[in-house]
């Protein structure tokens, strides 16, 4: 019955949609030198992503310019582009002008050929629609769409097939769909994500959840969607990429933007044990600016490797004096302060 | 250390919102009958508040005018007031501006001697201080304020406790806390409670997660306070009054009611018996509005009483037909249908 | 199709377990002075289990001598009985011949009219089956069987009610369901509990898990069928009898045996007022005594009482200095030290 | 203060038992052919070990001719071992005389360069360290202990160190941390890895728990300790390869032995496009015989390879009708039947 239901969701694409899908392909295309396959434009999301943080000055109040000169300096590595509104752009705690403006303000301040890949999840389908418009209108190439989850015990397969496809069908760009149960409680479930990939509007996913049998699994049983897996986490970015991702979005690459693509050059060159001592070396500073002390702890390291960190919104409370001894910690240990 | 914490927040309380609550105070007596105690001037919250579902069109807009036809039922039962914008109002599907309206049509259809506790948790301290003067303007006797959540790893007992602190702080009316981990995932901790009790501007908490035990802790640690336990949910209640609730908010008193405040009667009036079996028969309707078929199922049921349920927004989707059948039984097979 | 498999197990009930359970009841009422019902004998469950420690020497060696000390005292309290092997009788570490041997032991130390309620659950239904058999013999009125729980993921409903009646069917007492999800990571379901009430050999329930809402949903719906409900600690207690519980096996029992049954005579009495004000100040020493510091705390505690506590087995560890002054705290502060 | 005890327990390891361990050590080195290494001898865990099913005939008992018909077969395999009473031999259904016995027979039936690591960890720590001996005196080369988890709340990483110290000190052969939280609800921690790693009797672990970003730590913190990692399921098999697992306790390996071992030999020789490909394979196919439908699952698939799998002791059911049809999909879906 799920089974049944998952294919009159995504037989129902409109025709519609699609003649619009090839526009907007030809509209990206200029802008971000797409691959071209044989079932049609996508954007490859092959690299790394910095779900970069939002700058707050010391009244809480976004600092664009502060904002600006972070890009300068992530512009010069090899990330694949950015995230921005991921969890750690604390998007939760923008409001709808924010949110958008800052997509504008990265989109002005990166080249053309790194991509901007957009959080426009919000929880009704329609607030949902509506932001990943104006987020497509403000220059992203495709957006990150969180799992909706205040009713979480409501979000059934239907639930979410029927969300994420009404997104897909609205949106001006490209759909990446986002699982993270850490702050959501919510586990995107296996067999939703499959159906999805078969939307000509959405492309890949975002797992945050660690569960590297998933990754693998959703990579077999998508194989011939070109449907992309990212890894969450510097923490599983190696485990990821030995079972079929094509990239990762990591916080740590906030700080340690090139390390972390340093990991996807060994393991496709081959140097397996060069990956593997990176890879093991990420973990500590990785935990420590996610699970550990959370966006308030990658702030403050980001201080300390030239970039602008800055407070934090409230109800997150600033670094405490010992927490910061520990973080600091976790990178000197590891050779990289 | 965290003790002291509490001690530090709890005495910082200045000098200034307490006079700015005098005269809250003052005005809130007008219109809602406060009792006076030694302590200081209160919002009694003891007995039933339905927190009202939000009347969506075809088109998913909300029907201010179905909304007033339901409080006209509503206003003739022996209710103690509304929540306005719970979990079960789909606050979370709501922008700014409909929150505060829902607040102000509400209010104006209501009686002064019932009371209108609004939900006014955001994610961010800044976002809900706004919202909670908005709500306050808007006519709102009290606000019921959910614990932030999406960086649940970094909801300390501190970052709550500052969190709700300041919004206290800044509120032109009292203060409930409100703990929902179902949908949340974050239970509200009693030490947490118990030292945001303290605060002059904090009433009261309601406690959905079903932990009798819980309510029983914070209202024997709370005895000196005037600190208020309303049960979150019919199929806790007279457990709750049991232990020393002084009321309830349950979705079924959307529905049922007269029912609900009836098992706070009989238990005031000494008549365990009847409390009990009462209790027995509202379960099964309770669990079916609530847990199984949440909000679309608690919808479908007002309609069979003469409400109008409506719509939901999306991603929550309709009742089926055959949960409808389950959702029927479990009113019929306890005789009311 | 549940449903169906519920009432095809029930309803296969072999006669020849009938008429083993007539001899067995006989046997019983001489013992126990049962009350007769319509239906059939029952064992009467009203009232306060203490779930009795197993005390261990300085070698972890069970003491059998200050297991007949700890019961001349508790023999002298209204206690309905005792729970010997539940899970503060550190079954879990006892063999099978130290198991039987303190059932066999506590019988002889105490008088014909308290009941003994046996913990006879094991992994396997063969074994538990061979446990029952054993403690019957050894002197218990009834047996209380924890869910197994190691293969958590296959104990669906249908494994859980074959389980329970294939135990039921070859126990030569009456069983005792026992849900403890603290330790089993598993609740025993609602629609379990309430397909096993019908059958003869299965007289109640202990839970364990502090969900009342569920307490009082399964009085409901058993209240044909004789079927006890115990509450599984003294955080709830009242909460519980306030739904119809009959009585309770508490932890805290152990040390503060009068205080529990006193709870159960002012609700019985209908003194709301002093039963709830007792029932607050248990919850701390409660919760003290069971989630805060286990049975090492419950042991250490009961030192202060005038009883053997002594040491627990590995990997248990004794309560440390700073636990032991949060413990006495929590009796003290409640006035009990 | 935690590490302080950490420093204390490991520091503490009786000379006695060094010398105890020379001897052992010498004894293994006959039958097994181990490596020398600089810092001592141990026992090499690389390549692939089934956790090999307990065959049961139909009344459940032991059926040790099928035992040995199945190990006939596994031995034609590059497997390195066997796990005899890992969750999949449901050990926990076993009684102290059986599982022995198996041991004993499996040792017998094994030639001497397949490594036998036999389950023996029981709840309390004394009953561990004597069935550690009897398996140990049956032949096992090493064993895999399970961390206790009835009272989950109370296993501080303290207790657990002191647990597997207590348990290494007095085993006469080399222990293995064994982590399964899917059915303990306990995941060891990596502090408690780390610090137990320092053991000179604790010479690796068994994570079954799936997460990957712990495995990589766990090698990475323990490199200077010839601490060696096996990865707990064939469905993350070669992302704990990627980041430095030495092999692997796969259920599946009771079905598929040689692909198991395939997917290792494919990453040693650095053809990862290879593994890869086989590695997603094995996912469906691993979670049919695991998470899906259990033991009984596994059991199953078995006899349609040849093996003998036969019945499951209650409480867990045989494999239905409608799973074996899913459970066969899985394997003919990936090409496998």
């Amino acid at each position: 019955m799920a089974a049944a239901l998952v294919r009159k969701l995504v037989f129902e694409v409109p025709v519609l949609r699609c003649r619009r899908l090839t526009s907007i392909s030809q509209c990206l295309i200029s802008r971000t030198g797409l691959r071209t396959m044989a079932t049609g434009v996508k954007v490859d999301l092959s690299g790394v992503f910095p779900p970069i943080v939002t700058p707050f000055d010391e009244k809480e109040n976004v600092n664009y310019d502060e904002l600006t000169n972070n890009l300068q300096r992530w512009n010069s590595m090899p990330l694949r582009g950015y995230v921005v509104q991921g969890s750690n752009g604390e998007y939760v705690f923008l409001n709808k002008e924010e949110r958008v403006e800052m997509v504008r303000r990265v989109r002005q301040a990166t080249p053309a050929d790194k991509l901007i890949l957009a959080g426009s999840g919000c929880e009704s389908t329609r607030d949902t629609i509506e932001m990943s418009k104006m987020m497509g209108d403000a220059g992203a190439d495709a957006l990150l769409v969180v799992t909706p989850f205040y009713f979480k015990s409501m979000m059934t397969s239907e639930a979410l097939i029927n969300h994420f496809t009404k997104v897909a069908d609205n949106s001006p760009v490209p759909v990446i769909l986002y699982s993270v149960p850490a702050n959501t409680g919510l586990d995107l479930p296996v067999d939703v994500a499959v159906a999805l990939s078969k939307h000509p509007n959405i492309i890949g996913m975002k797992e945050s959840g660690g569960d590297v049998t998933k990754i693998g699994l959703i990579v077999h049983q998508t194989k011939d969607n070109n449907f992309q897996m990212l890894a969450g986490s510097a923490g599983f970015f190696l485990q990821s990429l030995s079972v079929g991702a094509v990239g990762g979005v990591c916080a740590l690459a906030n700080v340690l933007g090139r390390e972390v693509c340093q990991v996807q050059t060994f393991f496709s060159d081959g140097k397996m044990e060069e990956a593997m001592k990176l890879q093991h070396r990420l973990i500590e500073p990785n935990s420590a600016v996610t699970k550990r002390f959370g966006v308030p702890g990658l702030k403050t390291a980001m201080e300390w490797f030239g970039f602008y960190g800055g407070p934090v919104r409230n109800p997150l409370l600033p670094t405490s004096e010992a927490h910061k001894e520990q973080l600091r910690e976790a990178f000197t240990r590891n050779g990289f302060l």
